[in-house]
């Protein structure tokens, strides 16, 4: 039986860690860290600090190397190979460190309900046979990182907000269901393909980390300089995630 | 000048507390904690529990009374009025236990973000001319602690999430930007105004709390049980927090 604790851990700041997840990484047996990659470096680096910061006692920490998305096909066809080879990952990293079951963590970036997969892959392990119990530690997400750090609220009085992603907004255009719109996984500035008219724009990448980066304004004003900035700053630092609230004003 | 830090305190469980708020907590000058009448008691008792738990110096602690909202009258209206009053009240407590200026902190369910209207009342400060700089710590909202609870994911893979109230769910039917839906701010049950075929529901109460109920199903089979539930429990607690999430199948 093996006890899977998902954990948020936040957006790369250590003091985002809960009392619930601190307790959880120091209950664990084993904690495995996913390396990404050399570009991706960085992040990493932040679960080994966290871990530092975070462990009283010894825990076994094993890094392993994530697999890689296929970069051509069909996207949700890629994703879907990229979740199994994942979850064979997994499940190896078990079989290997874990042999007679025990209290397994994983740290999640931001939260793990929020466009994180590490749901649906412990899904795949419970379908291919695995004696699993998922536990879930929440953690704050990028989009409570981006609202804290502009300091405004994510909704309207009493209205409802939309949480899609960049690919959907391009494809889709505002969706009508809010005035409020939170985009994730947007690596193409699909802001852009909006008529940015009365649109207000609040923008943030690397949140809660030392070069947190943030841009607000009306979407007219400032849309150039957000697609400048996250160009540079991903150059600069081999990676980038950033999120943006978008808010148009209120309709009857 | 005040600094005024709005602290997201999760949902009543001390453990949702992050590092940075129990920092934010120990760095205040005098912290406000209101009382919301009777039937509301256990909220602040959670506060002052929090405040026990989290504080590692003598910071002052102020008690004061929330105004109530109007029951009559149009809604927004009645909840403008109503944030004029706790505006006015915030800044008799400032003038009286902070009349050289110095940090406030306030501690907020949730998260500040979502559904929440201490930055509309700061902003009103503001515009009465206080002197007001707003640090917002983020914290664990209930929807947060309701998709933990449960072990699911908010949004389905790829795909766009809207947040929204029971009146307007009431009132709209179900948003079509999204197959799924989290409903905040219910009174009503107002799941029961739709069809339920094929609708998913993922329910919660007083989530992270001892006493947290937890009921999910398909809608038709257990709506009934969640109204009876909600029911039971507010009459024996006096209130009730709850927040739920429907998913329909996706559609193509």
């Amino acid at each position: 039986m093996i006890d899977l604790d998902l954990i948020g851990i936040g957006t790369g700041n250590a003091d985002h860690l809960t009392r619930q997840a601190e307790a959880a990484m120091n209950a664990a047996d084993l904690i495995l860290l996913p390396r990404k990659g050399d570009a991706k470096s960085d992040l990493i680096d932040l679960r080994r600090t966290l871990c530092a910061t975070a462990l009283t006692r010894p825990v076994r920490i094993v890094e392993f190397d994530l697999p890689v998305r296929a970069a051509t096909g069909a996207y949700l066809a890629a994703v879907g190979d990229w979740h199994d080879a994942i979850a064979a990952t997994w499940a190896a990293q078990i079989a290997e460190h874990l042999p007679q079951g025990g209290r397994l963590a994983l740290l999640v970036w931001g939260d793990p309900s929020l466009y994180d997969s590490t749901l649906r892959i412990a899904d795949r392990l419970r379908a291919d046979g695995m004696a699993l119990h998922v536990r879930v530690i929440p953690g704050i997400t990028s989009l409570q990182a981006l609202t804290a750090a502009h300091a405004i609220p994510l909704n309207l009085l009493g209205a409802p907000v939309v949480i899609t992603t960049g690919r959907r907004l391009r494809d889709h255009g505002w969706p009508e269901a809010a005035d409020s719109v939170a985009v994730m996984l947007d690596g193409d500035c699909s802001f852009t393909t909006l008529a940015p008219q009365g649109v207000a724009i609040w923008w943030g990448a690397y949140l809660g980390m030392p070069h947190e980066a943030l841009i607000a304004g009306s979407l007219a004003d400032v849309a150039d300089e957000i697609v400048e900035r996250r160009a540079a700053l991903r150059a600069e630092h081999g990676w980038i995630m950033d999120i943006y609230l978008l808010r148009r004003p209120a309709r009857p």
